[in-house]
């Protein structure tokens, strides 16, 4: 059987560097803060939120919660996130999407700052991370992908890689992620003719369709790494990923599962980013004041 | 042997509509105006631009070349693009690349304003480009390549398509454009384990890697399509693409050539470009005078 990749040391580790670097930044008289923008009260929202908060407090982050109301106007909402870009006292913005739907993310998209932008909200980051440019913030999920990858040892130079899912948020961006560290990837999707066979043919396989346990022995080559994104509630309401884990195991090297696999690393990059987005602002601003 | 695909058919078509919507605009007395932006007189630069006032010429484009000499200041240079971006006469910027090393890109391409950006440089465009977004201006040669596949009705919902260089201007953003169309693509690279292997699960190979004549018969699946990026000189001094055309021209279905390929399209892409920036502009200066 494949060994079990579990995303908590990974996650620990992370925290631990972050953790570091924010008694750092309190010994300098600088509490790093994370603004995170909720619009009502989904559950998902909620139960990312709580992880944020948890996280935020393990490593010294002080938190805001900014909640607005459901049927709050587009230029409200705009202003609410122009206030928190003029907070100097705000770091990293985190805004909960998808948004309602009366409000226009394509527009809001541009009214975040970049630089507050900790997980890939703005067009400017897209581009930084499609040109490999780490000035920017990748979206959380995707680098979690990659740390742990990066945390057991997986070689990704000249691997190939099939990611299954060709979302914003994270198959496009883990694909980009893995080119840039010289893997060869495919993208796959509803379209592509034979996701199995693609996925056959993959050292790696990431699986981030949102369907319920698509991905089964026949998906994955011998001794293949096979990561999960998935989080799927199956037809008896039960939380499963992408991937049938039983069906595929064996066949696997190395796997994660789901929970305790890639969601538990999410939290820990972002806290990771409000970090670095407060030392970029905080270095700007000594340079400002030369 | 496969047909071979010319750009001009595709160019001139492109050409047409172009000169029409032209007309149209000076019918409404808008010039649309394209700024070419010429560090010193790199011969590369100079073919490309012969062909791009050429092509302005034709669809009534009024073309300024830019023309700034190769010891110009970073801050000098960036002053040149602020009073383009502010010129309300120019209504799309071109700037030949790579600049010369003293010139920071990375610096630079926030100065461009996004809607005048007509071959990709803003990390806006990119982002657009990676989200999908038709709003913004895709590079140039890779919307040339989306063109030659539409017009010979070359299906690209669900095709296997590998792309043979990972570069920002080329390879990447091609690889995004098909997976925009539904296609399924792989991107190659230098670290690649096996591309020919890649390349044979093919059924559109896109090279574009500038390696003269990389893609042997081995590398093409029976009855392929075949697009060729590549501008190379051989051992001889030849121009060649990073197809070895006559090695592969049996086993394609379709294939393009060089010269007379993908290269032929370019400008009218351009062109095209020029007048999209410009009506978007003419319309939002309307908007606002309402």
């Amino acid at each position: 059987m494949g060994e079990v990749i579990y995303g908590k040391p990974v996650a620990d580790k992370i925290t631990e560097t972050v953790k570091k670097d924010v008694e750092e930044l309190k010994n300098r008289g600088i509490v790093p803060k994370l603004a995170i923008v909720r619009v009502g009260a989904k559950p998902d929202d909620l139960a990312y939120e709580r992880g944020a908060l948890k996280r935020c407090e393990k490593v010294g982050i002080e938190p805001q919660v900014v909640e607005l109301p459901e049927d709050i106007s587009q230029d409200d909402f705009i202003k609410e996130l122009h206030k928190l870009n003029d907070d100097e006292m705000v770091h990293g913005i985190l805004v909960f999407r998808p948004l309602p739907k009366h409000l226009d993310e394509s527009v809001i998209k541009y009214e975040i700052a970049p630089e507050k932008d900790v997980d890939c909200f703005s067009p400017v980051n897209e581009g930084k991370l499609y040109e490999g440019d780490d000035s920017g913030f990748s979206p959380c999920t995707p680098v979690a992908v990659m740390e742990i990858l990066k945390h057991y040892d997986v070689k990704l130079k000249g691997a190939d890689v099939t990611v299954i899912g060709a979302s914003n948020v994270v198959g496009k961006p883990v694909a980009l992620l893995l080119l840039n560290e010289a893997a060869t990837p495919t993208i796959c999707h509803i379209d592509t003719k034979d996701t199995a066979k693609a996925s056959r043919n993959a050292d790696i396989l990431v699986a981030a369709c949102g369907v319920p346990r698509l991905v089964k022995e026949n998906f994955v080559k011998d001794s293949a790494v096979v990561i999960d994104v998935g989080i799927n509630l199956d037809e008896n309401g039960k939380l499963c990923g992408d991937v049938d884990f039983d069906n595929v195991k064996e066949k696997a090297s190395k796997i994660t599962p789901v929970p305790k696999g890639v969601g538990s690393v999410t939290t820990s990059i972002l806290a990771r980013h409000v970090v670095k987005a407060c030392k970029m602002q905080t270095e700007k601003l000594a340079e400002a004041l030369v």
